[in-house]
């Protein structure tokens, strides 16, 4: 009932606070045979890991994966992996001073409220420091899925508070520090950031994604659709107020005849649709953006109460990103990946003797 | 690993196609001692009704609900009540010469190529037709919230096409065909649907909703977050291809100094957050917005194929709504009531005895 | 969290109560394009009926299965199955007069102190009507499991209070009222049971079961191995009061050298352990038994208390089987198909392509 | 799908091979505001570790805990407590040798033919060294009842080989190395083993159990009665191969004018059933009783086959214990534990509000 997992068949359980000697999960389910070392986790790990640029917070943690079972002479073997990474850069005497107080934006109080009591060091359970696990299990998720399948999965910055990635270079996105497919683009956030980070404040974030080499069949309907368990993943991940899978909230203004995306030998002639129809992959690329809040740790002064419901003012002086949307790109990834596997899996449980009247058609 | 469940504590399981005898669901988990009639879940129902004004589609389905199981004596007994339609206007010979064609936006791809087969009557399983059963099991969840939390649940039409509700006066929401808020905007949309009827076409939608009365602490942090639930079950809903909560995509232009709500004693100063904070219930409102797209069953001339891969033209002369938006407004608050039961049903199992620290303090 | 539902891949979930209007299930995940007809669930249900002999129950439900969804053309759809059974000969009146008294042996003093009220005509949900369900749903995992895989379940009567079957005839199970594989010991156990209806008494039986055609490789480790799903299903069924997989107690006086089944190039050299290693099939058949309590609704006056705790004599003189161990066979198969049909599923999810090293060697 | 967690609202998920780095787990759903240490942890799993006396494995484990998450500053917070051993004593070439072999009675034909490869290594994965988390896990559960609801949870050596316990002084388990209540069965039993140490062979055993303060009301009819998730756990557990409760199979035998517990103002008159009616604790004390096999790993000589299926002799000369039903006593108490803190938990999701109509009266 606590909600420390996600997955049904390919499983993920996570734990550890942003302060706690460890953070750590366990990958249940994953199909056997594969090759998988630490290696092949640290690579994602390294692209989430915080300190990478003066962009992000300059908290320096190694990050180091551990990968403590299920994997043999190189291979997974079926049983779970369990997956550690110590906490080495942990500076809880920065978080004393607030430790009454209610951070506006943050998790304080409904961890209070639900809880009773909360481990108040850098944010404990609710900070994104837990988010390191779902880039470390989506790894191996991500790597079955692209060696197996042919699966590739892209996320990427696509706005950045009033700035636009205008054009898409895909080989761009690794050669920034925003995962951002437009360098003109990039060079602009970079000084936006630089003027934010003076005045103490941040900026929210708009991060896009496309699945490309998508399997057909993919999705449980009514209730588990392939995009209703991606809208989950994704509103999981810290600070993600929205989702939207293909035309997303433009079909408000659209016609059916516009729409539905129009079939051919050849394959379909649009994608409207995102990938998705009736909560089922189409084989079409998977297409969705997800939208992320700023930072609410910010060194602006803010209004707020003490435990006591006593008024009180909030400085936050920790080390922090002013954009955690850049830091989320490997995220969103790694959450697609998961639930992609997760969904794979699910589909083979029942329908693996299926034989698909047509060949794809995706195009 | 079939998805025709919802919820773990508060669990509805559905079946049943458009063209079939019937449909029905379990309610599993419903707690005992609450009263509850036929009565209670019809008046729901008809909300949802098809062929309740000319807007919608003419399909003349009375919507009979039989509890059959679960209620002794006029209360609920705490074992699964079963809930059951019989389906009694099947038009059958309507879609026989649809069914090996894949009609654009529509799941007959999908669902012919995951499955092999496919009940090709009115969409079979994938048709709308399943969101009765939502709307029903909805209307036992949104009972108990309402009369033992005091909860209130509700949504609206916001947007149609171009149409947008301007004013919101909640009393009026009832009182037109489209639970719009605003009359001068029904009257707008009427006309609007009534033109695009002619046509042969189909516009898309954005529901709102609020839900006021929120019990702090709802939410189970690290994935099944209440918003994350909340998400996967909008876009669980036939038609959904975006979900928003609180300020949603907005948030990407704001600033972290903007952004966090700030709190005073009497409470949060502003609700930016839409009620969830670290993925928790804050006892403020919940708001969110879903776009529904533009129904797919056109009768404008579509460019598809046939289930052997050759050309096709598709038009689809049955009885469809125009705007599946309107309809889906009970669905959303039917879902909402689903995931808020479920998750107060969660935390109690794990924190009942937790004493908050704080009375609660929205505003 | 509610009980009602059993199986991950092959999910089934039930309600009904024994006086209410009806009794059904929901069958989630069955796969498509296997042939399924109402016929094919009645025959199951027809072995399990009460009436059949003058050894059951004399209550007359024709039982009627009626298929409500996930059937198109005869063929499953891989959508969920309704199934829907009405109850016709429910005589409420029997229990108006035991409403506020707990009977020994039955569950009516835990459902009112769990639920704080319940459903007293004929036991409510905890009347073994429910088991009817059971049968239906497993009927459907049977057929697959016979057609697809050739798995053979068979249960019977091994014990009846103190007689025993001595010799085992398969052809012999079907031919008398008691699922007995000795014609003789039916003769006696007939004589047996007349002598107890006079007495108004019941006793308790042993049933045995065997499955052969066993896949090796299902059960998942550590927690949901193959023989703790069958021991949770087995002890789910009313009045089982133990579970034995192979030797079962008689281990306890083994010695290793005796007990560890040999292997050699032709197979398995005797089947101690069941039919499964390390919670997981080997091919060889699966070998069980189960201890089945005496019917708790006698004749015989018992000394009870009431709803107020004022003491009490209960006598029950509805229509009641002196041995629920007859009609439990045909459950303790279904209950079997349901396991082994899910972990079936649950092993193709993540292992489908795998090549096992070796053919399978059972013997 | 995979099988490594355990429990719905007090969610165990373990992982870890016997040879290695370590074994772990996440317990979570924890109710907040427990003290907790890993000296509470502990002292549990002192009692199951190898090598306490010459009678078990002299395989040296430390067997050190470490809580990695989930406690601050001595509290249970609510979030996932990580809990972690490393292995230290791993002498992995006491395999090589067996490394191609199936041993008799052991997991490596299931777990090659499952997943296509193996961890030899100890037993990898089907390692009794998994059961040491739940001892962990349990013993987290056990603080809670105990403490909080006052449910004492005791399991004791009822029987080895031919050695029954007959006399019953509870203080007395403690103090020998059988868990024996039994002072003079110990010594003959410490004889035995001695003599079947020499012989190189092993020997069954039976455990049996007890819980005394049982809340009324646990079980989730009709598929997780609480008999049957006990059923499900203890045949979860390394050797078990069969499981009984309250009579068992001595019901077979009973007549039901015996076997239904009689009830009076002061409470339940007998306890045939066990702690359970319905599947719903009584409130009586839950008794049952538990098969375990003798270990498998033996010094006398087994016929078996190699990985290619060709005639081997199997010699096991690693450490092993003779009656590995000593070390099962507390992991029977430790899934107990894991299943009535599960049950707890369930019950007040759906239950938390009722009142009972009757004060508990078991007796």
């Amino acid at each position: 009932m606590a909600g420390s997992s996600i997955g049904e068949c390919f499983r993920v359980s996570t734990f550890g606070e942003s302060h706690g000697p460890a953070i750590g999960c366990i990958v249940d389910g994953c199909p056997p045979g594969m090759t998988l070392s630490a290696a092949d986790i640290q690579t994602e790990l390294d692209r989430r890991r915080p300190g990478r640029s003066r962009h992000t917070t300059q908290r320096q943690e190694a990050d180091q994966v551990e990968i403590l079972s299920g994997v043999f002479e190189g291979l997974t073997t079926g049983t779970p992996i369990g997956l550690l990474i110590r906490n080495t850069d942990q500076r809880s005497q920065d978080y004393s001073k607030i430790k009454d107080l209610f951070r506006p934006g943050h998790a304080d109080y409904t961890y209070l409220q639900k809880y009773g009591l909360r481990d108040y060091r850098g944010g404990g359970r609710s900070s994104a420091r837990e988010t390191a696990m779902r880039v470390a299990a989506g790894a191996i998720a991500r790597k079955f899925l692209r060696e197996r399948l042919g699966v590739n999965i892209q996320a990427w910055m696509a706005q950045m508070g009033p700035i636009h990635a205008e054009d898409f270079d895909a080989a761009e996105i690794s050669h920034n520090d925003f995962f951002c497919p437009d360098a003109g683009a990039a060079i602009r956030m970079a000084d936006f950031l630089d003027g934010l980070r003076k005045e103490g404040d941040s900026i929210g974030a708009r991060v896009d994604a496309r699945v490309s080499g998508m399997p057909v069949g993919l999705g449980e309907p009514v209730f588990d659709r392939l995009e209703a368990d991606i809208a989950k993943a994704m509103m999981s991940i810290n600070a993600v107020k929205a989702i939207a899978v293909g035309d997303g909230f433009a079909v408000v203004e659209q016609r059916g005849s516009y729409h539905g995306d129009a079939m051919a030998a050849t394959g379909f002639q649009s994608n409207h649709a995102g990938g998705v129809l009736g909560g089922i992959s189409s084989g079409q690329d998977l297409t969705l953006s997800v939208a992320i809040k700023p930072t609410s740790s910010i060194r602006i002064p803010r209004q707020s109460i003490d435990v006591h419901g006593r008024p009180a003012e909030v400085i936050t002086t920790g080390r922090h990103d002013p954009c955690v949307g850049i830091r989320a790109v490997p995220i969103v990834e790694a959450m697609l990946a998961l639930v992609i596997m997760d969904h794979w899996m699910r589909h083979r449980a029942q329908n693996a003797d299926v034989q698909a009247p047509l060949p794809p058609i995706p195009a």
